[in-house]
């Protein structure tokens, strides 16, 4: 009997006719299911006359499957599902409201970055992009199926998603590349015919990711584009998504982010996106988590389909500080997918330092929402982080790692702030407290206070610890009852982390 | 003839009765007028048998006047104005919407600090305060005329302005200081008879910071209180009011800050602060700009008599970054007269760092907006600019000179942010905008750019500069026409200044 591991992919291969465009003339779908779920879902052509279906079972056990097409015989077969990886924990899902758990329980914090077509660089940058993954400063990466058409990405990509030609590009620049975007003069692309190797490199990076632990947040439209990718007919785009959620929606660590900047894309109305979400939602057996990124005008991350808010910071109030009120907005939770990088660029989205980066994770962190890091030094080879992977130079990533450490030692699925009308620095594990775990972690940021006082109760007894979040230190400062003190070094960046012991 | 100087002081003093109480059973009043303008003000009693009438005249030129009582014969005479000190231009004005301006027409860039009682230690923290004040670093200080209890605030006042007694202040402290304010046991004053030495040692300290350029914005009320002085009821509001303003509106650098944290003082509703400022536009012969500060609920500072936003920085939307905002809420000049201090104490609102402290005054101030400095840094005598005055220990004040003295090259009356949808870094002279004096101001806070490209006119030639706003060094960059980049060192706190010179 056929073997997989649960939340692997269970994949039928099935040969089948090549003439004409099997894409679009012949079509193939499977059925996998035991007691406990049925998937049905689409397959998809692989090229070269060879057709494939693909599963993700969640449970352990035998299931059984079938396979329908166009061309042939129906399949009819078993498969027997054995425990997971133990590095595999699922797909991720919405815990507890405002926080991430794997489909196994586990909990899942989110530290992102964005690499937006780092899959489209050549093989020794994406391996040097890999060797930094391993590092494990994150766990979500934000990228794009379609090649990435802005300023320090005027090159072609390694590969395209459909057969064709691209435009001539030689004339493109800085200066002018913003408003000539979308269909350009010269491109030439048959929107019918997928080009197989463009997407079967990017599910071999999703399944790297996967292996590493790092989730896809594949952006599946975005608007830097000069190859007409973003203005394609609403037919085209649910074309592609079918073919895109056949491919890949059986790869546990997908996220669906529906765009990048959906509010930068002309070419699309609210009501073509709200059109692409239903068409996710019903053909994504596996109900991976979807998102739409904003530049300036926010969607309504209150639309049924969002399962959490995928928010670009932008000036007061869309800061990492309104964190605690994007939550009780939406009630959903709140991730920073773009609050300005790490760099030296003259781009403002790109140029703040490690040390403000890092502060703005915390504060996103003590909010109860979670932030993605990006990366912008000016290159030799133009090579940036943000863009295109390759080798980190900043500061931050290690500390981001050390957050991450620190949000993995927390009681619960998450935190929650402590607010009231004067802005606080501390907060607590999610509703609902679980007394025996009481845990308090307090974040002073940009201020530097030479000690604290505490006021906890008298009748328990607290471990305190002095974290530095720059130099990645804890401190242990003694346990404590009732009312307290804790000294501090009067610098930035300082937390303090108080646990219930007895 | 009798002679003084334009906007200085005319007092008319005059001897009476000293039986009873004064300051209830006698009045006295005066009208000072030319045929440019006619003053009516009260007089007040100074103890000693001793009443003054006082008079600021705002033009050159020969005035009669008159002074009136309970308990004399009406007085005439006149005085002969003559030209202005060079240093005085009269009290501080609105001036074109959003800014101020002297009397005489000079420019005000408003650029304070907080020392809520400087003026009520012993003389030699006074010295030291005016040792600091004279080296230019502000042009405006808040201060109270009642004590302040609060924390690092728990001794006495040098004075009282009231005749009585003190309650006991032993048993209060930092964890007792704050349930326990207003009214408290021990208490005893007459509030119907002032103490006129209180009154007198400040109006003494407001005629010295006049004559060093600096404006006295006086705190008339505040919910820092053990004494019951805001707790008292209208009626004697009032009277103290009248006192306040017989005795100080004829200097020309006051201000009237109506409270400090209004929202703090239970004792007083809304009512309450319209009809004080009801009092106040009535009474006040000369019309200084009045104010209303905050803690956290924000007064709705489109009542007309507010002249100027004074406003306290509290999270999301509440910082230096929503000033463009609130210029446009309120159609007024936006003064963020709290936006944390620099120092190392405890409390959240006095620990930030000199850079974050200067980096939030060009925050404002690229919004077109103004703010106040303050200082907490621990000290063994508990001595404290923010409360206390005496010696700063910051690095900010130097660089807060530094932005005045950019302030003070720009063309125009203050500045205005180019906004849009994205957060800008750039501001312009107010408008109406003058071509021939075309100037721009970009500030990059917490950006880091290597270099700025700048698309001007090609037909106009710039001077541009590269202001280092953290090492105060203003580098020419050069002359350039049309579009052309400026090199930057790639750090925070760069500022870029362009000038048309043709």
């Amino acid at each position: 009997m056929n073997t997989v591991k649960k939340y692997d992919v269970f994949e039928v291969s099935v040969s089948g006719p090549s003439e004409g465009n099997p894409f679009k003339d012949q079509w193939i779908c499977g059925t996998l299911k035991n007691r406990q779920e049925t998937i049905k879902t689409d397959g998809f052509y692989d090229g070269d006359g060879v057709y494939k279906v693909r599963f993700m079972p969640s449970f352990e056990g035998e299931y059984s499957y079938t396979v329908e097409s166009s061309f042939g015989e129906k399949l009819e077969g078993a498969v027997a599902v054995g425990p997971a990886d133990p590095e595999n924990h699922g797909p991720v899902r919405v815990a507890n409201n405002y926080h991430f758990a794997y489909d196994d329980g586990t909990p899942h914090y989110s530290i992102g970055t964005t690499c937006y077509v780092w899959n489209l660089m050549n093989d020794d940058i994406i391996e040097k992009t890999f060797a930094e993954l391993e590092k494990g400063y994150f766990n979500k990466i934000r990228f794009c199926i379609f090649p990435k058409h802005y300023c320090h990405n005027f090159g072609e990509p390694r590969s395209y998603p459909y057969v064709g030609t691209p435009c001539d590009a030689s004339w493109l620049n800085v200066d002018n590349f913003f408003e000539h975007r979308g269909v350009l003069p010269g491109n030439d692309w048959d929107f019918e015919t997928f080009n197989p190797e463009h997407f079967r490199h990017i599910e071999n990076c999703i399944e790297r990711l996967g292996k590493l632990g790092i989730e896809a947040d594949i952006i599946l439209f975005h608007p830097y584009d000069r190859w007409g990718f973003s203005c394609m007919s609403h037919e085209q785009d649910l074309y592609y998504l079918k073919y895109v959620i056949a491919r890949y929606a059986a790869y546990h660590n997908v996220w669906w982010s529906l765009a990048n900047e959906f509010d930068l894309i002309p070419s699309k109305s609210i009501r073509d996106w709200e059109g692409i979400a239903d068409f996710i939602v019903k053909n994504d057996p596996y109900t991976h988590l979807r998102s739409i990124h904003n530049c300036i005008y926010v969607y309504d991350h209150s639309r049924p389909w969002i399962t959490h808010v995928s928010y670009q910071q932008q000036g007061p109030g869309r800061s990492v500080e309104s964190g605690a009120e994007l939550r009780t907005r939406y009630k959903k939770p709140v991730v920073f997918d773009e609050i300005q990088y790490e760099g030296n660029i003259t781009e403002n989205f790109g140029n703040i330092s490690g040390e403000e980066l890092t502060r703005r994770f915390w504060e996103a962190a003590i909010r109860g929402c979670y932030a993605g890091h990006g990366e912008c030094f000016e290159d030799p080879d133009d090579i940036i982080w943000w863009s295109h992977g390759g080798e980190l130079k900043g500061t931050s990533p290690e500390r981001i790692r050390f957050l991450l450490q620190i949000l993995k030692e927390t009681p619960g699925l998450g935190l929650m702030p402590l607010t009231g009308p004067f802005p606080r620095s501390v907060c607590v594990p999610e509703q609902p407290f679980d007394e025996e775990k009481a845990y308090y972690l307090y974040y002073y940021g940009q201020n530097r206070p030479n000690y604290m006082v505490y006021r906890m109760d008298p009748d328990k007894t607290y471990e305190a610890e002095v974290i530095d979040t720059w130099e990645m230190t804890v401190t242990k400062a003694g346990t404590f009852s009732g009312t307290f003190r804790i000294d501090l070094p009067g610098k930035e960046y300082m937390a303090v982390r108080l646990r219930r012991i007895s």
